[in-house]
């Protein structure tokens, strides 16, 4: 008997939508969205990222006179489910068990919402539990930190840590929508404002020389909270992130993986650092060892070197941490090729703009990277 | 600043094989499909159903003979995971966390790849466990049950149980490839090889009367336990199957389900009568139950009812358990109706070959349709 050859061919459609205060009243983003889904009132639980709720205190109950003013559309079944954020929303399974626990009493159902309102790791912990209820519950991610509104909560991941692995269990499972709220991030600390920068730079580097200029024109007035400026850098941060995923293997099949440029390095740090750096913080460091490897190794102008390094500096972003002289930092290459699967695939840099993919990193090089990194110790600790 | 669209596409695909004697040295399949997913002795690690196990006692030998014997293509990285058949491996976590484990502590990654061989239930489980390590491991299945050659093993779904209702978690994830190994089904019972037929009687009844002739013509040498007869059953199902799934809405996002004609009664018999009904016994009593209703609203002519219940009860199925008759059978409507999400949505039948899909149930009459089936629970109890 012959063999049957199968092909299964899905479209995913969702809007990236950018406001402020969601939670007004007369803003109709979030109401349209729900509406989008279909006639009568549909059911919604929010789960929110404590830090939103500690550093906007009346976000709670502006959110239920929202609800309650377009309850027509809005069928909020639920009192919000707050968790933690930060990693500590993906260690435990306690989290995910939670948003799972209210699918079910509540009677939410695939044409029913999970609306996540926080950080990367509250967005990517709800997205998990509702991609894997129901085989795939409705998601509405509205990010709350710089780094989710351009990087992490556009994308089509889920993820909570397992194993002690940062994202070991997850998914790949395009949100419904999501909506960025810019006025969310006027209440960040310092610290998550400007290391939300760093996918910034990211992108620029390995897709956009002119956008890298911007940004070195920006650096200043990001640095002195700038809303207008940042509020560009997200968006252009968005469309660049965005054109990417959409392009030839959103659910990275492949071993190619060029939005991880500077993430293995970054992943372990933040595992080694027990979650002391901040994932941007990580990331930036992590950009600045694969840098500084791709110019030691004579594929990076020097000058192209310096001025990444300076750039990252100028944003008040670390190029350099204690940990990355430890022993375990270069397992995090085998752990990233585990988790990617396929080839060890790394890119480098050959010029700001113009990436270049190498398949083996050499160990004795990678340790001069971070002798040559840890002159920028003193700048870094502070 | 204006709404990003974001259109992400994705295209699967996957053989499905059929075959004899998958373990036996000079069979190539399961070795050509592993080799198929790249260069190098790949990653392998298997997940066994008990019941395979105790029907062919030296399965697990034979299928380490054949790993050895093609150990340039197979890195078989582990003993093989052996876990119990049924519902008991989708009921609690501990065989999600195994596979898991496993994954995790042999270096399995996304191009590494989890191959199945066991009824429905633990393809269904290894295939949730594969798909949400590292966002997705590769997954082969090798189901060893007819309904699984002919239904659960082809499609796109993963699922485990939680919360007491049949597949609460899960997600749509297409395996890498589907080998179906005709000599596994003749260890069978009868009870496990006939029940499996009747997703092929679903398949028939909602898209090909051809098809339904030809298992009328078929059931005697179908109970008789010809295996030509099965052989043909399965690929035809298979096929149909196959050709619903790469249709229009494959990951289910509407509320149209036809391939889960009499599924939502079947679903609570299976709970109500805690797994003591096979999967396919309780879709012959769910699919007996919809033409029946079908027949008593008016919507399907009495003779073709009748010749439905009849070819079921010819191929040994039953069409009526006791639980039938309890309250809480129409609990059923609703959480199939949560599960899938929606409206609700139920197929009947106008006709063999014709569905109809309505959107609401007159409880009594659907009680009505108990009762008539109710004199076939003589023949139904032996």
């Amino acid at each position: 008997m012959e063999t049957i050859h199968q092909t299964v061919r899905i479209e995913f459609q969702y809007p990236v939508h950018f406001t402020r205060r969601i939670v007004d009243a007369g803003n109709s983003v979030l109401r349209e969205v729900i509406a989008s889904g279909g006639d009568g009132g549909r059911r919604v639980i929010f789960v929110v990222d404590e830090g939103v709720c500690t550093r906007e205190r009346r976000f709670l109950q502006q959110l239920e006179g929202y609800c309650c003013a377009h309850s027509g559309v809005i069928n909020n079944v639920a009192r919000p489910i707050v968790v933690p954020g930060g990693e500590a929303a993906k260690n435990s399974r306690e989290y995910v068990d939670l948003v799972r626990s209210a699918v079910n009493s509540h009677g939410i159902c695939r044409h029913s919402f999970i609306a996540a309102i926080g950080g990367g790791a509250v967005l990517d912990m709800a997205g998990y539990a509702a991609a894997t209820s129901h085989r795939g519950v409705r998601l509405i991610r509205l990010p709350s930190t710089v780094l989710a509104q351009n990087d992490s909560g556009l994308g089509v991941k889920t993820s909570v840590n397992r194993f002690g692995k940062k994202n070991f269990l997850g998914t790949f499972t395009p949100p419904f929508a999501v909506i960025n709220d810019f006025e969310l991030l006027e209440s960040l600390s310092d610290r998550d404002w400007l290391s939300g920068a760093a996918e910034a730079v990211k992108v620029a580097l390995i897709k956009d020389r002119a956008f890298f200029e911007a940004i070195e024109e920006s650096a200043e007035p990001l640095r002195r909270r700038k809303g207008e400026a940042m509020e560009r850098l997200i968006y252009r941060c968005a469309q660049l992130h965005l054109e990417h995923i959409a392009g030839s293997d959103p659910f990275e099949t492949g071993s190619s993986r060029p939005l991880d440029f500077g993430h293995w390095a970054a992943h372990k740090l933040e595992q080694l650092t027990n979650y002391g750096l901040r994932h941007g913080e990580a990331v930036a460091i992590g950009m600045a060892l694969d840098v500084t490897y791709s110019y030691l190794t004579g594929i990076l102008p020097e000058k192209a070197w310096r001025r990444i390094v300076r750039l990252l500096l100028d944003l008040g972003l670390p190029v350099y941490a204690p940990d990355l002289e430890t022993r375990e930092l270069l397992a995090g290459l085998t752990e990233f090729r585990e988790h990617l699967g396929g080839e060890l695939t790394i890119l480098l840099l050959r010029d700001i703009g113009h990436p270049v993919e190498v398949h083996q990193i050499e160990t004795e090089r990678m340790r001069e990277s971070v002798l040559a990194l840890s002159e920028y110790a003193p700048v870094c600790s502070k």
